[in-house]
């Protein structure tokens, strides 16, 4: 067969968002399989922010070189297989790169995942709720180790990572205020899954209004954003409070908004803990099977914004940093 | 008998460095004990850059009142008793404040620690290595919970605890690197305290020098200073480094720096832990056995600066924040 794997290369790095051009479309023939591969079709693509750092600089991974497929989380399903681990029909998760076919079993060296088929989860499930969100919630509430009864505070709260972040702290019996930026979002914060307040960050009195619905001040900061958001926060944090460093959002197009309130984690004896969840991944199977019971029981919800079609990406990523995505963000190939 | 206790009161919240004026000299008549109180003469006074932040805001213990004796640490000497657990020629510390006398047991409700006799301690260690700074080294050093071989980058190196700090990294067999504000100042921490290196700030090519001295990167991050200092170790933190956050002295005078590299906590997975010892008031005769165990063996050495006058404070507290200190600073009565 001849296939055309159509892929979002690298072109050059964004300055702030992503422009036209900095991702460029090209089509390459799908070549033949060797002994020890397997390709799968992608099916879904999962648009995390962190997709804008891999654009910029080496972090926790090095940045995606100009020319290159463009790094990305996906969900995909063999549809050929000379790979010995791997038949067709498997489905699997993995760093499939934003294109329409990846080979297993390359010189990539790429780790892919097969997936359980359970009944009541969807395939898109395995991004979120199981996959990168959920696990960084997971692992990122470890770090906090709530108690009841105590205050947690989570920004990008409508988010993949954050909404399911509110919802561990429910299941902790905590009391949870999230920040978001819209009323619509804030409304299903509260009355979908269970926040105690949400707080639209937009308002202009969004502040009075942290600080109304944190009477006892806040234990546990969840942070996903940093800048001018985490300012406010720090400045309501208790003595001794957890601070869970997970993303810096407002840095990511914008370069590094560094911290402007920082002594308060010294008068307040505050514990900062930045954390990647690939610092986990040998533990990832124990946290997919309470994420997944927590799942099945109804105690996490999710919404998932799915936009179709590879080309829509770099409008996709740009909505994490505009805040146009409710739940998780996923292009549909 | 009729005393005249000179006392500095604030007389107003400085801004930047104290300047004549703000710590007004006033003199009141010692008012006669009752029952219950003890009279002692202030012999030494801590000359601390926690005493700048008390000036201005309230933080872990409020800011000192205009018209207010300005709070210190000092070392005293009880001179007359009617309070059951004090006689006449008792040695304490405590929070004496600015001034020549001090009762104890008055309405203020300062607490007071009887000090022991031992030959080998000098008065003034009670405020430096068996005082305030040796027990912040103490504890700030048990929660970067150093392992033999790390690297541990102490800034302020050569102040008070700074100096300290450094020492208990070598007796735990760390590589120790201090940052100071002059070639005499890092000769000292070398030659005399057994540093592994020592960098001037103010050197040109100091972050060169740094990057130089540290060739495995940075575990430990003993802060005591912040802003640009704090920036550039941040920098050659090591992934899951500890950053243990005792001061931000940049940041006294000119107001909170903030903290331009924060990014560095998520990307690098850093752990940043504020602390103050009041927090560890339980544990002081701990650590001050272990302290002067320590020093008496020869493996904390410690150097003062040694200043005569109450009228010369609000010069000495400055000096801490222009570097003219090396080791604890004191000021005799």
């Amino acid at each position: 067969m001849s296939l055309t794997n159509r892929q979002l290369c690298l072109q050059c790095c964004p300055k702030g968002l992503i422009a036209p051009g900095d991702l460029q479309l090209a089509g390459s023939p799908v070549p033949e399989l060797q002994d020890g591969q397997a390709l799968a079709r992608v099916k879904y693509l999962s648009i995390d922010p962190t997709m804008r750092v891999w654009m910029a600089v080496d972090t926790y991974l090095p940045a995606v070189a100009i020319g290159e497929v463009m790094r990305a989380f996906g969900f995909a399903e063999v549809i050929e297989s000379r790979h010995p681990d791997f038949k067709k029909g498997d489905r699997v998760t993995g760093l499939t790169g934003l294109q329409d076919y990846v080979i297993i079993g390359d010189s990539a060296k790429r780790s892919f995942q097969k997936l359980p088929k359970i009944p009541f989860l969807s395939d898109t499930a395995f991004l979120g709720v199981l996959g990168i969100n959920g696990l960084t919630a997971f692992f990122g509430m470890e770090i906090a180790a709530p108690k009841k009864g105590e205050t947690l505070v989570v920004s990008a709260a409508a988010g993949a990572t954050g909404s399911i972040v509110g919802q561990i702290g429910k299941i902790h019996d905590c009391r949870v205020v999230g920040i978001a930026g819209s009323d619509e979002k804030c409304a299903w914060l509260t009355s979908d899954l269970g926040f105690d307040a949400a707080i639209n960050y937009k308002d202009a009195k969004w502040k009075e209004k942290l600080a109304a619905a944190t009477p006892n001040g806040i234990d546990v900061n969840f942070e996903n954003v940093g800048g001018e958001i985490m300012h406010a926060v720090l400045n309501r944090m208790n003595l001794h409070g957890r601070v869970v460093l997970c993303g810096l959002i407002s840095g990511y197009t914008n370069g590094d908004p560094g911290l402007a309130s920082f002594g308060q984690v010294l008068v307040k004896r505050l514990r900062v803990q930045g954390f990647i969840i690939i610092d986990y991944a040998s533990r990832f199977m124990e946290a997919a099977t309470q994420l997944g019971q927590w799942k099945m029981f109804g105690k996490l919800k999710d919404r998932e914004t799915i936009i179709e079609g590879l080309e829509k990406v770099p409008d996709a990523i740009n909505m994490l940093f505009t805040g146009g995505n409710t739940g998780k963000l996923i292009v549909k190939l």
